[in-house]
């Protein structure tokens, strides 16, 4: 499939010679003018430097481009990384024609080493020059140990006026966002009200990036824009909403599939829970337990530590509640005893691709939902061996 | 070696066939007449039977014995459950001449099974005639997945006259105790006042099983027991607390060391910290990051995953502090400057069983240490395979 992107956009990626490997590592995404954006970043106290960048720029009301680098994620890299990522914003500006204040940068990869500054300039001309309506080439070169790019396309029609709404990100390891994933981009030529953008963007990544984890650990890079090429104040259209919702949850759930190592998507449901805090916690306590992980890749119906999960992080509510847990919508434990099933159909139903978790807690109205992936050798290897 | 128990405390083992694999796995401690013990226990709000009832008799001022099943962790088992523990506690009591309140419980194994009772009535003869003064058997029968029995012995000089402290434990995975190890016992022949000895045995707690993480994922069924032969009140010697203390953080590091798939033991020291609970906070986030840990599994001096963990979890501080971070002690971040090191000579001494990570907040003076473990593609087969 060709992801076009919405009218006035365009994208480029090269190999700047970043990443070892040689593959394309250097992405740009330019935007009509008069673009406005809303961002969320990550809430690690070391932020990386397009962070620190990113978050004096926002709300953008005039946004040109975004550039983006991978293997490197100028993080952690002091005074220099500050100076080096303004540099990259700056060659992106003059070779656009644009202030540097109007243009984004985000960068992933190895913490700790200083960006190649010289490879980002010299790439500059074929990054420009690579520039076209395509989605694919962008969502290709922000991806890191990714095995799949992440790409969303949605139509919304608002008052009869059919717009685009796509969606890029990347995200495999290192992923429990808190605001923000790795990267995520949405953009639109739907009308947004530039005095609502950022309170959106928040809220969509709440519901979507923020339910995500993959191994607990929070990056230093996150960062998810929203982009609009058409600003108009006014109240939000509810089908752009939901379409911008829905294109946020998707890419989140593409993100927890392809957890680095992952062989099964895990989707957890807490409801009844007493409120949202403790919807979030218990959700994102299975979601990370190594030990629920690693029961789901042994397609083991180990409910046992569902609970171990939900007891440890339920909080100060007494003892034993009487909480009720699905597998595979197999009841399991209900109103405090465990319930006979059969062990190898339930088995077999944790070989699907997708393995859904439900627990009602029985304590008030709040729920949330969550995804992640099981733990496999296969995530050792990636992260035993990702070089600094 | 064979460690001896203190005098007047005997221990057994024996093979119930609780767990599939016949090994032992039924285990009786029994202690001199008027013995005194504290106990602390899982904060897990899923607790099993046996911390229920625990619970309901600390402190113990005249404790007979402890028995401790493997292969079973009587855990959310309902009703049913606390049946069968108070009638494991009574089987012991008629077998040795005792009141069922005189008798702990501990268990560990499976969640969610009911405890084959029956075993442990049928196996209650010979495990009282195996009772001997080693304490070799008592360590190997409260086995799981550990590979190694953990067992410390000390003497300590009081006033001129020697006594004993002997301590046994287990514990390998779902580690994070929260209150007390997955089990940990300590028992002394030396003078322990019944007023003191339960916030004696929480505050060693404190500083040893609660500062180990193997996985993150804290237990149902967690306990610690410190016990007296010897109640007399009075001012604790500090020699006895520094050799409980000693002996408490030793096992601790036996069982992080011997962590599921562990190929390291991993001590991070958190210096100039503002204050305790953010020392803890810290260092456990350090401990438990998954790509620490993998990263120290390969060998890689990738510390730009310390500072992601440092800055995940260091609260609402301000960005991109000052901190120093050495790695095997050789400054790798230092005044938030990345520095220069060799790197074949740093990935070299991570080839050591023993990983130092130390971080210098530069905050104010509190600090923490704690010990945890590297993560290994055996940590995985482990789990993946332990089967309900």
């Amino acid at each position: 499939m060709t992801v076009q992107l919405p009218p006035g956009f365009k994208a480029g990626a090269v190999a700047a010679g970043i990443k070892p490997s040689k593959k394309i590592d250097l992405a740009l995404l330019t935007c009509p003018p008069g673009s406005i954006a809303g961002a969320v970043f990550t809430l690690n106290r070391f932020p990386a430097a397009c962070v620190i960048r990113g978050r004096s720029l926002r709300p953008m009301t005039n946004l040109g481009a975004i550039i983006v680098n991978a293997g490197n994620a100028n993080a952690a890299t002091g005074k220099l990384g500050l100076e080096r990522d303004a540099a990259m914003a700056a060659a992106v500006a003059q070779a656009l024609g644009l202030q540097a204040n109007q243009v984004f940068t985000s960068s992933t990869g190895v913490i700790g080493q200083q960006l190649p500054l010289e490879k980002v300039q010299a790439a500059m001309p074929a990054l420009v020059s690579s520039l076209n309506s395509d989605a694919e080439g962008f969502s290709q070169a922000i991806l890191t140990t990714d095995l799949k790019p992440k790409l969303v396309a949605k139509e919304v029609v608002i008052q009869g006026k059919a717009y685009k709404v796509v969606g890029a990100a990347k995200g495999s390891g290192m992923i429990e966002p808190n605001m923000g994933t790795m990267l995520g981009y949405l953009m639109t030529d739907a009308p947004l009200a530039p005095s609502l953008i950022q309170a959106l963007t928040e809220e969509i990544t709440n519901r979507s990036f923020n339910c995500v984890s993959v191994d607990s650990d929070t990056s230093t890079n996150d960062s998810f824009f929203l982009i609009s090429s058409n600003p108009q104040e006014g109240p939000l259209a509810p089908e752009l909403k939901a379409a911008l919702q829905e294109a946020a949850i998707e890419l989140a759930k593409m993100i927890a599939a392809d957890g680095e190592g992952a062989q099964h998507l895990v989707e957890v449901q807490i409801t009844q829970a007493q409120d949202q805090d403790q919807a979030h916690r218990v959700m994102k306590a299975i979601l990370n337990s190594p030990l629920v992980k690693t029961a789901i890749h042994g397609r083991d119906p180990n409910w046992g530590r569902l609970m171990m999960a939900v007891g440890k992080s339920i909080g100060d509510m007494g003892d034993n509640l009487p909480i009720n847990i699905w597998l595979q919508q197999v009841p399991v434990f209900q109103k405090g005893e465990p319930q006979p099933f059969d062990k190898p159909s339930l088995s077999k139903k944790l070989g699907e691709f997708e393995v859904l978790i439900q627990v009602e807690l029985g304590l008030g109205q709040a729920k949330a939902t969550g995804w992640g992936c099981d733990l496999s050798k296969d995530y050792i290897s990636i992260n035993a061996e990702y070089t600094t």
